[in-house]
């Protein structure tokens, strides 16, 4: 294979590699401490320690209080908790989204206005996928009903970064509930939730290292709401079920050692991104990005647009066969054939091939020189 | 410590140990195979493959097609997907339960009876703690609304079991939609779900040697229901969020064991049940089982009734002391220390005290002996 790395990575918004300082800390989890959490015996209530333990942990990094986090299965689960609660339990009942978010966010509302439970506002974007925040006020200001905000933070396609403080104060202001998807930056973004206005926010431990199927649901201490999942008395009947104690470990170990390298990874990361700009740029012609990649954007991804062409738009299946993992849309949604929603409403040119690189600590400049190399080569 | 062993785990029906056979098949995906099953390279295709195998694994071991087999999060919120699907999707309006179903079902069913969804009848029990068939098929009949009967395959306290068949057929006689929660016996018993008349069945790995935070719903094909957790396009629409990788290839791994040793393990530990109860009886005076020990029972679950005195209130706290691990109501539901529903609902004498001894393929007759020995010094 000579110089070709086995495999090039640049997925890391699909997923992570699990961190093995993670593993190591998940071990005795799945060995010799095995006990339920929720038995009365010593031996189960060190897995309830472990499990509060993570809690005060992320508690702690995020800035809330340990009674604002709750463990689930997921983002997408927190995501339908959250959106569910508004609803049922805050009083919402109309809802103000845009077209950009998750499908996670996307398909929990519409099936809610199938029901009919609720009515449906998009905001509008500006040119550059950003929200509009004058439309936002407006929509907010012209409501008749109690309003559910529910805008990402950052969306996973184009990088795009949504002002949290500025659409809290908004939702404040109106007296709206504020629910953010925040899957992208949980565990790549310092969090200060005590001076953040906000009443949800969700994180997916395999985003940042850690392990999949364990996720939070951060509540503000002000919202009361009941659980999206009955059963047991577990998160403090917040959400049932014997708790995935391995994760959850994972989760809080995985967010601490992120927190420890956010300096010098974020630093390390934005570095790559904008190097394969750059590199991008003089190798192809005609090359574009989508989104905001220089402004309000997540430093681990670039979302290259290219004009299709025969040659461009085999560009997936060519980078596969070439062990370069990458996506054209969103992995999280096997949306990828289908077309992606996000690029269909920034940017509807059916003249363009769009393919999303997604950095960690982990990439290099060697990786990216290799894969701008075969990028030329291909188009 | 001498003769003492270091801890004894009685407790299996609250959770198990990992088996070591499980955990390395489950390692491959902590470390090198970490690639998102929705992504559309290859190295994600891997993932894909891993799952749909496990699929297939799990839907052949039950008899069952692989499009029936949904993989969650576990037991709880499969539950809770199967009874809101069958108000939500199905039509049912009516609600036949007994009191003596895991708080899984009895909070799920609680909610919507309580959000004016659905109305609520109680079977009859028998005084063995049995389900009452003939009540049930009055209960059937005279319902002027399709309805929904939820009751589980096996009591995780007191380990009675249904006749799923003569159930099934009651359901199907009346038209109504059957869901079972089969959390104590998917992984301890064999299942033929091509000739079982069931609607929706559930599993937790983490009850037979399998993982914490995965598990199973089975929904038959000739129903057709919405996902209860919205969002991207895993399992089929049916079940949304990035999947439990690790979870889902230890659940499938986890059952292929329990299955090859059903014969020998099924065996043995009801050795060990026969013979703890003998023990008990000519050790403790007044001694009595709760429910039918010795006929339609879990071979794994134990459940001691003692005559309360002082020092029977204190049994749980003494065997803890001595690093024995069991229950007095169930753990699953941090219940213990609020008093168990099932116990009241089959026999509220408030001059007993009920000891819930639960066993794996891991315990031993001389543990047996042990707990015995200390028992009478207790008591
Ligand atoms: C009979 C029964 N049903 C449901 C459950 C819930 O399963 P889980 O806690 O894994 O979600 C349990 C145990 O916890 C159980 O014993
Ligand atoms: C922005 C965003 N929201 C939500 C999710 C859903 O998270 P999960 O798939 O872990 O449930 C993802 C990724 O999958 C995401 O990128």
């Amino acid at each position: 294979m000579g110089n070709q790395p086995a495999r090039i990575y640049f997925d890391n918004a699909a997923t992570t590699s699990l961190d093995p300082v993670v593993l190591e800390a998940m071990m005795p989890y799945f060995t010799e401490k095995f006990g339920n959490p929720s038995s009365i015996y010593s031996y189960g209530r060190e897995s309830r320690l472990a499990i509060e333990n993570a809690r005060k942990s992320v508690a702690k990094i995020l800035h809330a209080h340990p009674a604002e986090i709750f463990f689930t299965s997921g983002g997408t689960e927190s995501s339908n908790t959250a959106i569910n609660a508004a609803i049922h339990d805050l009083g919402c009942r109309h809802i103000i989204s845009s077209p950009l978010e998750h499908h996670a966010t996307l398909h929990t509302v519409e099936h809610l206005v199938r029901k009919g439970e609720v009515t449906l506002s998009e905001v509008k974007l500006l040119p550059d996928g950003h929200v509009d925040l004058d439309d936002l006020e407006r929509l907010l200001a012209g409501s008749t009903e109690k309003c559910l905000v529910t805008l990402m933070h950052a969306n996973n396609e184009i990088g795009n970064m949504l002002d949290l403080h500025a659409v809290g104060n908004l939702c404040k202001k109106y007296n709206a509930i504020f629910h953010s998807d925040t899957v992208q930056t949980v565990g790549h973004f310092p969090f200060d939730l005590r001076n953040t206005p906000v009443h949800f926010i969700t994180g997916a431990g395999h985003k940042f290292h850690g392990p999949k199927g364990v996720g939070i649901l951060y509540v503000n201490e002000n919202v009361q709401i009941q659980p999206y999942i009955h059963g047991g008395a577990q998160e403090r009947n917040m959400r049932a079920g014997t708790e995935n104690l391995y994760g959850i470990v994972g989760f809080a170990k995985a967010l601490e050692l992120a927190t420890e390298g956010f300096e010098a990874d974020s630093n390390y990361i934005k570095g790559l991104k904008i190097y394969m700009m750059e590199q991008v740029k003089q190798a192809l012609p005609d090359v574009d990005f989508n989104g905001d990649p220089l402004g309000r954007s997540l430093y681990t991804v670039l979302s290259v647009s290219l004009p299709m062409t025969g040659k461009s738009e085999m560009i997936l299946f060519n980078l596969d066969i070439n062990n370069i993992c990458v996506s054209g849309g969103s992995a999280c949604t096997s949306g990828a054939m289908q077309g992606s929603h996000v690029i269909a409403a920034i940017n509807n040119d059916p003249n363009r091939v769009t393919v999303r690189f997604s950095f960690s600590k982990y990439n290099t400049k060697e990786e990216i020189d290799f894969v701008v190399a075969k990028l030329k080569e291909m188009i």
